[in-house]
């Protein structure tokens, strides 16, 4: 049975359950930073997913991205599925900024992070939700 | 017309042409690291590709990966689009240890890069195009 990684359960709020993934919000207010996780167990790279759930993680992968576009813009997507600390498979989607605080740099272990406020985080997972809703209006959440 | 982005033509060494991308292995010998560049003009961002480059994109990465798992090993891939200093859509597939220089950290702007080599290079692609080969032989390169 799929269970989220303790650090990833941790270190982020949950947005949506999407087809494959959980849809995560990492928490922390300095990046738009969100994160996708198949539900699926022992996987650690992206070549363990079969070609049916790659095929739908792109899918999920490119909303994902028009999300972050459409909502905040953003000078680049960073999107990576790097692991070295979490072993569970996920893949990292960050909205960044030429005027953010690492940039050009990764933001990976860069800063400590800045925790939403209760106001800040319920208005982006809403904002998000409703987003996905216009986006992908086929998947139930 | 596609041409490569002059910072990543300074800094690969060219490998393969595969269907969809250009295959260039990173001129820094502290981490097998290749880069899959789609020959596509004008693209910045993984969501630009229609879904028949993705799709070809998400095979082109797979191989690559393999390639990687097989050749030299890795306790983790490191697979990402991130585009902060070169905007040409480019992917990068490096294989990390946790004996290498700086994990568990990402190695964008960690440490100066330690050219390969004229052996050491002409060894390593001679492997890589070998492994293509076997991996995918239907792709001429």
């Amino acid at each position: 049975m799929f269970v989220l990684d303790s650090r990833l359960q941790k270190d982020t709020h949950p947005v949506a359950n999407l087809p494959l993934c959980e849809l995560l919000l990492m928490n922390d207010s300095q990046y738009p930073w969100l994160i996708l996780v198949p539900r699926r167990v022992n996987l650690r790279e992206l070549v363990d997913l079969d070609e049916h759930d790659q095929l739908q993680l792109t899918r999920e992968s490119n909303v994902v991205a028009q999300l972050l576009l459409e909502q905040v813009g953003a000078d680049k997507l960073n999107i990576a599925a790097l692991g070295n600390i979490v072993a569970q498979l996920h893949v990292h989607h960050i909205a960044r900024f030429a005027h953010d605080p690492v940039w050009p740099a990764p933001v990976w272990g860069a800063l400590e992070p800045v925790a939403y406020t209760p106001n800040a985080l319920a208005e982006r997972q809403t904002l998000l939700c409703e987003g996905l809703h216009r986006l992908a209006p086929h998947w139930r959440q």
